[in-house]
Formats: structure tokens, C-alpha cells, sequence
């Protein structure tokens, strides 16, 4: 092989094992992107595949050296474009860097590598009689290390939080190429600023994070009950939500999935879903019983009084994991169809919900754009999906207009560009609007102060 | 009145209602320090009380423009030193800042300015049929901005969290005088660096918190089962912990008294507590019946394995209260004593309690040196009492040379030098081994980010 003419590539070649550093743009390809539509991405120099925090180390170091990009990366299931390839960089792959190192049942903690898939300590966990909550629905395929760069939330997040309430601790490696360690093993520490919650959901713009720690909770025994309420309009299935949250219950899980993502999964895998309703709401209450039942009634009785045309109790478990399996592949369903999704992430006030339900099918007749609603609806966290055939270039047009007015209409409503997927590159414009220009110069202060160079994943988050 | 000398204070008095600012030295003597026994302070130039946030703005802006320090202070009740101030500082309190905004039920949180009292909080939020967890022993008289400021753990942590953990959004003055809002209301949201996460437990010098949005709960509804052990040796308690953390149980408080605390508040109150065992442990349980019944055998089954001389359920929530009472009047009744008390925070793995615990009784015999023990056990977090007759100099240098052995002890078995209390001045040695200097360095790049003259309360936490 000939020496490459890229300096910064020479030294990778040269500190890494051969098999670590990709070239071949056929072969870098898959990497310059992740799964967010329309979002723009650049040619790197070079993929790196690390195995160790050493060699993750040395590939820094060269780009600090060079003063070059480096982009990290997980499994790619990103939707914002935060893991999107610059010209000239290198895409840092965590996708080698997939051992649990530790469970432990007394601490009730488990270390794991970033390449670790989510789905993968669930399941080590569990092994134990722990669990780690935060539960995306791109679990089967995302990474921890992703899911921290991200601070990803989930269906679980109602009541059990998002990622960031599960970190303990961080090894991570510095723009200047440092291993450091962030946060502690232990329940409680406030020695210092808080870096390691900083670095959750900062997107690869602080740092490289090698290893994790994360806190666990004893696994959760007992069927979960399900309620799921048919509604007629998906204004009525929000009240229904604002109402469950002003009563003080707390569902482990309340989602809705509205009427085309039905007729979508039902298409793909013959679910015989209803298709007959606008939308439904699945809240799942994991309390004791009897305290579930009482819980799961009074679930019912607020469905009732926002007005579902029909509520029931499912006791089956297995038509209620039909269903929450129907909102887990509502995405990849839509996907089947062959059209271009992409995909919104705003968090509403829970009160807002209804309103907003109302705005965004208002924003779909006016921009004439297909819009499905999916929605951890319980956090007020909506992801409408606004679908376009490939290729048709009037209609993106106007599902990007749709998708600015959605980001408008969140935040005239008080809430959030982006409830758990990132800025990213897609939510750029969303999140300096949102934060206003004294908070964005704190938020470039405190890159400037951690990556001084701007060579950590440049251009996301605070660009 | 003279025009003052000092041309800050002559800003102060131009900048705000005379009312406001107090420079007599019999006045402002009581602002200079916390509650952290031999912490350093200084002579404040003024104290000042605004009472809103446009006055905090303007005292900031006055001190920025003169580049001179600014020592924010809550009530006081810090055990670090943290609020102590320095030489030729201004002292900020927030004492008259002390209105509860807003209490929402429908989105489940409450807006308060700085000022108010813990306690008060939660009474509000009660009236409303909600809770805010976080529960410092201060919680009669600690405030909010305090708790937030310090990121205040509590006796519900052990279940419920930290401060952090409920802190939504705040409104900050930052050095520069500019007032911003960083964090959000939504039930989540990434859109950013979190900033309002990193001015938890930053004590002050990042920004001057002007008001705080705080997450609650549900109110708890219900009588807790306490279980009651009673322990021949502090080992045999730690134990206990590690046994009931190890099988999966959640206490929602968990605290561990030893025999000094029990005679203290016996003598000041007589209490009647028993004082035959080393130590007790209180376990609580708020699960829903008949869970509650459940989780409470299974902890009084871990005692008993754990070696208690005895273990009985309280049924009873008077005698309950009246234990859990003398939790919180250990500290009040240890000071009755008219002893000096310096406060430890040390916070370990929960498998590591038994093996800290003796190490402490170790380090007491070899400094001879009175330590009497409270912790929130569930957590790892020991409150070592260290205690010494006032003005014997002899015991205050064998004190704090064990004071320093707790320190080392703490980090050798991998724990953290603070808990809950926070840095300070007391804990900033500990805090540099415990973290090293390239996470110092990191820590000191944030602090220059965001108050790049330093005059936000300088030399505490990352001096």
C-alpha cells in the first residue's frame, strides 16, 4: 500500500493496528451519516476502529496534533445528524468497544465499554436482577455510548428518567488527548462541578467518552397492567394524558401511536391492529398490586372522562406487548413503505399536549404533508414523522417548512426543539432560537474552555 | 451618613434601596460564615439582601465593574464553609427572596425565588397534593438556593435522589451581570449543554441563582413500615446496609444512629431512646400495601442475618416519628453539648460501610478523639461528628489531624471526600486527591468559562 498522502492518516496507520483504520471510501461510506433524514454530511478522512480508551487516546491525540475533526460515533441510529461526518475528519466508530467490564449487584452498578447495545446490558443486567431503565426505541441496535452522547430517553423515561439519571461515571478522553475519569461509584458525591452529567448529552463535543458507569435498579417483578384507550381525535387523546398526569398517577409507560402509524405496522406485519380510531394511548402501570389495579382503573376512568370513544384493561400480557411492540415499530414500519421520514422530536408542558396535537395536524393540511404522530405522550415528548416519497422534491420542500412551523409551534407553546434525540445538526437553527443569544455564548464558553482547538465533532450542538 | 470609603459600597447604596445593604460590622458579623466549625472566613465590605432579581443583577454588575468577589449565602446552614466570606467581599443573601412563585400541578413543579425555606416548600406543594423529596436534616431552615447551590442530599435520597434530580430549569445573574434562564419545564429536554445541571452544587461560583424550577412528586399517601435493628458493633450495621442493598430492597430511608448520637438526644430531650446497642439502623418502607408488609420483613430478615441483637417493626407512627426525630436532632443535640463539632460527609460504596465504620472507631481511638456517627446508611454517606471542648487546642489539632484520616480512609476505599455538604473550604484538599489535576484542570477551565475574573465566591470549590 502506498503511503497515504493525508499526514493525519499516516499517523494513524502508523499508531494503530492495521485492521483499526478504514480508507476506502466504499467501505467508509456507511459511516459518514446517521439516520437522520436530509440532514448534510461531509467525506472523512478516514473511519478509526478503535479497541481500547489507549487507542482512542492516540487516534485524539493525532487530531489534535493535526488539528483535525474527529467525529465519534455509536451504532448510527442517531436522527439528528449529530454523528455526521466533516470534510476532512475522522469518524471515531465505538462499534469494537463492546465489553461489559463489570456488574455489580451490591453497588448496584454496571461499567460497560460505549459499543456496549443497549438491548446487551438490559439483558447482562437482568441476568443479575438489575435493570437499566433507560429503554430508546433503537435499543435493540443503539450503543450506551450513543445513548449518553445523546442523553436518550425512552418509554421508560415516565416515570424511571433518561439516560442522564443513570450515569454515575465517565472515562473519557480530552480534546488534548487525556484519559480522565468524571463522577464516582459511589450513591451520592458533589466533589467538583458536575462533569460527567455534563458530558451526557453534550454529543462528542466535550470529549470521547471510553467507558461508562451507570447505576442500576433491582429488577422489576410482577406483570405490568395495560390500559389502552381509543380516542377519536388526537386533541382527546392529549387531554387524556394532561388529565392522568393532574391526578397524580404515575404510569411506567404511556405512549400513543396515532392512525397511519396503525395502518403501517398492520401492513408490514399483519398486526390486525385498529385502525378505526384516531389514536391510542397505551399506559402501563408497574406498581405492586393491588396498588396496580387501583392505579390501572383510575388510568381508565380519566381515559373515559377526555372522552376515548373505548378504554379497556388488557390482562394478557401478550396482547400487551403487541402493542407496545406496535409503537417500537412504528418507525421501521413507515421506513417499509419506501418513503423518506424525517423525523421530529419536541417536548411539550403535558397541559400544552392537546394544543399542539391540534397544531400539528394544522401544519400537515396547510403544508400538505402526511404527518404520523408517535409520542412517549406521558412526557408531553411527541415525534410527529413527516412522510414524503423519495425523490419528490416539492413535497420535501414543504415537509421542511412543516417541520420549521412544528419547532415554531413548540416553542410559542413553551417547550423544547428537541425532547430526547439531540441539536445535532437538524435542531441547530430550533436550539438558538429556543436559548437565546446569553445562553448560547455560556454554551461556546464552555466548549471553548474543554475544546479549545474546536476539533471535537464540530459544527453540532453549538456551532 | 458619610459617604462610604469603599467605592463599591458606595455603588451598592446609588445601585439599591438603602434598605438593602447593611455595612455596620455588628450587623454583618453573622453573614460571614457558615456552620463548618474552624472553616476561614473574612471582613465582608457589605452584606446586601436584595429582593429580586433585577437587585442581584445590579449588586453583580457592581462588583463585576470593580472586580471584587461576591459571596452568595442562603441561611447559612452549610457545613463546609462554602457561604464563608472573603476578605473585602460583598455577601449576598437571599434571605428576602423567599416567595413560591408558582406550584403547578398539572406539569407537577413549583417556581420559587432562592430564598425560600425548604420546609416551606414542601408544605406548599403538600397543600397541592404534591412533594418535593429532597430533605436535608436543614430542611426547618436551609433554603432552596442553598440546596441547589450545594446540590443538598437528605434522608428520601436513598430512594428518591438528590436536589439535582428535581432541578428543571433556573434562572441565573452570571458574572457578567446578564440575567439567563438555562434548563427547560418540559418533562425533558437536550437542547444544549446541561448548564443548569452544572450550577447545581457549583456553590456559587458560576452565577447567582435567582430562581429555581423544581420537579415534585405525587404526595406520598399512606403510613411508612419502619424496621427498627438494634446493633452490637458498627460493622454488624454496615452489614445490614450492604445486605439489604445486595437483595434488591428500596428503603425509602435508611439511616444509621450510634450510641453517642442516642445519649445526646436522650439528655437534651429525653427522648427515652435506647442506649444499650453500638448503633440502630431505621429502614422505612413507603411501598404500597401489602408490598410494604413484604419489603419490611425482608429488611427485618437482613438485620437479623446481619447479626442484630434485635429487630422489631415499629407499627406504631408515633414511636416511629420519634426515631426518626432523633435522626434529625442528633446533630442540634450533640451541639447542645457546648462541645465543638466538625461535621464529616464522606460518602462510600455501601459494600465498603462496614470496613469505613471501623476504620473510623480506629482512627477515634488513635486521635483520641470523641466521633460519634450518624449516616444516611442506604447511600454510603457517614456523618462522622468529631467532637472537642471548646477552646482545647490540643483536641481541635488531634481533630483535625483524624478529620484528615477519615479523608484518606474515604478515598482509599473508594469513596468520595463529599457527599452531600459540598466542597467548601473544608473539603477543597480532599476534593484535589480525589480528583487529580486533569480533571482539576477541567474543572478550572469551566470555572474560568463562566466567570473568567473569578469574582464569583472565589477559592471554594475549585481554588
Amino acid at each position: 500500500m502506498p503511503a497515504p498522502a493525508d499526514p493525519l492518516v499516516a499517523d494513524l496507520l502508523a499508531a494503530l493496528p492495521a485492521d483499526r483504520v478504514l480508507v476506502d471510501p466504499d467501505v467508509v461510506a456507511p459511516f459518514l451519516h446517521d439516520e437522520a433524514e436530509w440532514a448534510a454530511y461531509g467525506r472523512a478522512a478516514a473511519v478509526v476502529r478503535p479497541r481500547s480508551t489507549a487507542e482512542v487516546a492516540a487516534v485524539v491525540a493525532a487530531c489534535a496534533r493535526h488539528v483535525r475533526p474527529l467525529v465519534p460515533r455509536g451504532a448510527g441510529t442517531g436522527l439528528s445528524g449529530g454523528a455526521n461526518a466533516v470534510d476532512g475528519c475522522v469518524v471515531l466508530s465505538t462499534e469494537r468497544m463492546r465489553e461489559i467490564v463489570e456488574i455489580d449487584e451490591a453497588e448496584r452498578l454496571a461499567v460497560v465499554q460505549p459499543g456496549v447495545v443497549n438491548d446487551d446490558l438490559r439483558a447482562a443486567a437482568a441476568e443479575r436482577g438489575l435493570w437499566y431503565p433507560p429503554d430508546p426505541a433503537s435499543s435493540p441496535w443503539s450503543t450506551i455510548g450513543g445513548n449518553v452522547a445523546t442523553n436518550a430517553g425512552g418509554l421508560c423515561c415516565v416515570k424511571y428518567g433518561v439516560t442522564r439519571d443513570y450515569v454515575l461515571a465517565l472515562e473519557v478522553v480530552t480534546a488534548a488527548g487525556d484519559v480522565v475519569r468524571v463522577g464516582r461509584r459511589t450513591a451520592k458525591g458533589v466533589a467538583g462541578y458536575d462533569l460527567a452529567g455534563l458530558m451526557v448529552g453534550s454529543e462528542g463535543t466535550l470529549g470521547v467518552i471510553t467507558e461508562i458507569t451507570v447505576r442500576l435498579r433491582p429488577l422489576r417483578t410482577g406483570t405490568p397492567r395495560t390500559v389502552v384507550g381509543f380516542f377519536d381525535t388526537l386533541t382527546a387523546a392529549g387531554d387524556a394524558v394532561s388529565r392522568v398526569t393532574a391526578r397524580g398517577l404515575q404510569p411506567s409507560a404511556f405512549e400513543l401511536i396515532d392512525r397511519v402509524c396503525l395502518h403501517a405496522v398492520n401492513s408490514w406485519k399483519h398486526a390486525g391492529l385498529p385502525e378505526d380510531a384516531a389514536a391510542l394511548l397505551l399506559a402501563q402501570t408497574d406498581l405492586p398490586e393491588p396498588a396496580a389495579e387501583q392505579e390501572a382503573a383510575a388510568i381508565h376512568a380519566e381515559f373515559e372522562a377526555a372522552g376515548a370513544r373505548d378504554a379497556v384493561f388488557s390482562t394478557d400480557p401478550v396482547e400487551a406487548d403487541a402493542l407496545f411492540d406496535a409503537r417500537r415499530l412504528a418507525y421501521p414500519a413507515l421506513e417499509q413503505r419506501g418513503d423518506a421520514m424525517l423525523t421530529e422530536d419536541v417536548c411539550l408542558p403535558r397541559a400544552r399536549l392537546a394544543e399542539m396535537l391540534a397544531r400539528v395536524e394544522e401544519i400537515a393540511a396547510r403544508h400538505d404533508v402526511l404527518i404520523a404522530n408517535i409520542a412517549h405522550a406521558g412526557d408531553g415528548n411527541l415525534h410527529p414523522l413527516l412522510i414524503t416519497p423519495h425523490g419528490d422534491e416539492p413535497a420535501k420542500r414543504r415537509a421542511q417548512a412543516a417541520f420549521d412551523d412544528i419547532v415554531d409551534a413548540a416553542l410559542a407553546l413553551g417547550g423544547t426543539v428537541t425532547g430526547e434525540h439531540g441539536v445535532g445538526l437538524l435542531k441547530l437553527p430550533g436550539m438558538r432560537a429556543e436559548l437565546g443569544p446569553e445562553v448560547l455564548a455560556l454554551q461556546r464558553a464552555v466548549k471553548q474552555a474543554l475544546d479549545p482547538h474546536g476539533i471535537l465533532n464540530p459544527g453540532k450542538v453549538v456551532s
